[in-house]
């Protein structure tokens, strides 16, 4: 516990203290700071990225098997629920090491660090039992955070830390979505909510694997959409299929990377040419679809579900981005205590990118450099 | 063209004259007898099994992208239609060549083939534009077939004919099936209407590659189904999850290798374990379906359409037919003048395996071996 001297034994934290609304989230001033154990570092969190699963957690929005419209989590399937309460909610989790556990090195203390948010439960190959930091275990809406020390990635970049804060959860779901969907080189994919964290991310990402990303976003973000690397975007106001035969003259698409579904399922399944792959990590348009199997079965298409990623697809992840490959889409910073006024403005969806939270003494104001 | 002197120009055939009831397949006595173009060679059927398929395209059951009640033959994504009328249907044809089109080498002539009816229009890895003899070009409900000569494959086996015609369309689709579900070694595979002449063949393929295949049938057949190689065997009639519970004990299945759906497409999802695959290859019981992309994403599942098959799962399957892997389930033939009864029984499903059709001065009675 060598310089363990400079954590203090409380922090400043958001407490989930079950499921609900705005009100279930509790801003505390005297949480105590966890301890490492053996195999973990513990981290002064400097900047925490917000997803949706933050908040559709909060909700108990995942339904289950059985019930599509029951009070769920996330691990729906799993027979011990791993959420308890109160829990500190928080996946993309930047900043230094302060303390570390038994068995780790103390030459990592002071190391400036991005954590792979995944509880693999397993090999990091399988996804099987996947959990995350920030649900089955406290994540970074707070000043501390402890972690598995092979998960935190020391991290060379000239990014802010709120920059580096956009990746973690939202780009590993993106990369492993592609990686589900076997997108390659030179091959066209249709994104929808493409505005969003996973969809600007999912952009950036079929451009650094070599294919050709479109994008579906609501008609007031289509410059900034462009802007982050979209080779044609249509406007979710818009009529789907039309718009995508002006872009492609009728050429049918080898990907859909879906993040919205309801309504444009169908036309999405449709837009696919015969080995089409189609993949969701979401579904916030509605996650209830009707499927013509005949369709499925007389293209040879295949429907992916995709939830986190691989080890592997995070530490692609975390190349890209200490080769400068992919940029951060960071709109707005707040202070971890108006978490409710960000999860207020990250559900109007009025911005593009990402959504960030710092501790209140870590806290800096940002300006977007893709806002036009 | 030598020893083309023992054929005849005139042949008995079945000609289907357009979509509609059993009314629209003909019986004629005089239909021309094809002559092999370069590349082929010419066929003396000696028999020809049938599948689902004739009767939905008779019937242009497949529904459109856009209109899921519209007529429409099998290839409805395609452009160009390559369904003609009059066309000799009939996909699983065995015979002996009796007549090689130029560059084919006359000493091919008196092999016993079996044919691999796919229409490739391409390299036989990708199935994107694949078509079927039968469909886009005549097929085996005739006296004579012309086909591609690397198609006609040498069949060294003591099954007869009509045993031989048992394979082609069903086995290949089921083993293209597995193939795209991953099956492996080891794994569990919930096939559904295993009784008929894909999911009795699913049985045989699964066990071939060392997968244990679980299978649901109605009651009455259960026991043939079981004698077949499934490891158990649920009746259509009982609660399926349940029934899948008492022979697993909550396991959930790796695969689920579905050709029913409707009804049951929600329970076959929600047996998947986490990664679980699912692979449709006709939807018997309703093909429009509901599913929560929720549980697609959280469960990591994937759903795969399969149609026909692969040259190398061909290759595979005309390996497991001379090493005796596999067994022919052949449970009736008919005279090839009697189609219209043949094709009742077929839709009554009061059997188990595959029915066949034979030209009439070739027709042979049989008793199926596994009949109880």
């Amino acid at each position: 516990m060598s310089d363990s001297k400079h954590v203090p034994d409380k922090m400043h934290a958001v407490y989930l203290t079950g499921h609900g609304g705005p009100e279930k989230l509790e801003y505390v001033e005297s949480a105590p700071v966890p301890s490492p154990a053996a195999g973990e570092v513990l981290i002064e969190v400097c900047a925490c990225g917000m997803n949706n699963t933050d908040i559709w957690v909060r909700e108990g929005a995942y339904g289950t098997d059985d019930d599509p419209d029951a009070t769920a989590s996330w691990r729906r399937g799993a027979d011990e629920p791993s959420l308890t309460f109160p829990r500190i909610q928080g996946a993309d989790i930047t900043g230094r090491i302060v303390d570390v556990g038994a068995g780790v090195d103390s030459s990592r203390i002071g190391e400036r660090v991005m954590v792979d948010f995944s509880i693999y439960n397993g090999d990091g190959v399988s996804l099987a039992d996947i959990d995350y930091i920030g649900h089955g275990r406290d994540g970074g809406f707070a000043e501390y955070a402890a972690v598995p020390s092979e998960q935190a990635y020391l991290c060379h970049s000239t990014m802010s830390d709120a920059e580096l804060a956009t990746f973690c959860c939202a780009y590993l779901t993106g990369e492993h979505m592609l990686d589900r969907a076997g997108l390659k080189a030179g091959e066209t994919v249709l994104i929808t909510g493409a505005s969003g964290g996973v969809g600007s991310g999912l952009i950036q990402l079929a451009r650094a694997r070599g294919a050709i990303p479109y994008a579906v976003c609501g008609r007031a973000k289509m410059d900034q959409v462009k802007a982050i690397g979209a080779e044609g975007v249509i406007a979710r106001e818009d009529d789907l299929t039309a718009g995508m035969y002006d872009m492609l003259g009728g050429t049918p698409l080898d990907c859909v990377a879906d993040l919205v579904a309801g309504d444009i399922f169908a036309e999405l399944i449709n837009l696919l040419r015969p080995e089409g792959r189609y993949v969701t990590a979401g579904a916030i348009g509605g996650a209830m679809v009707q499927v013509d199997l005949r369709t499925i079965y007389l293209k040879h298409l295949a429907i992916h579900g995709s939830s986190q990623g691989t080890r592997a697809a995070f530490q692609r992840l975390h190349r890209y981005i200490e080769d400068g490959v992919i940029k951060p889409l960071l709109w707005k910073t707040y202070p971890l205590s108006q978490i409710n006024q960000a999860q207020a403005d990250f559900k109007s969806k009025g911005y593009v990118g990402k959504l960030v939270l710092q501790p209140d003494t870590k806290w800096q104001l940002v300006e977007p450099w893709y806002a036009g």
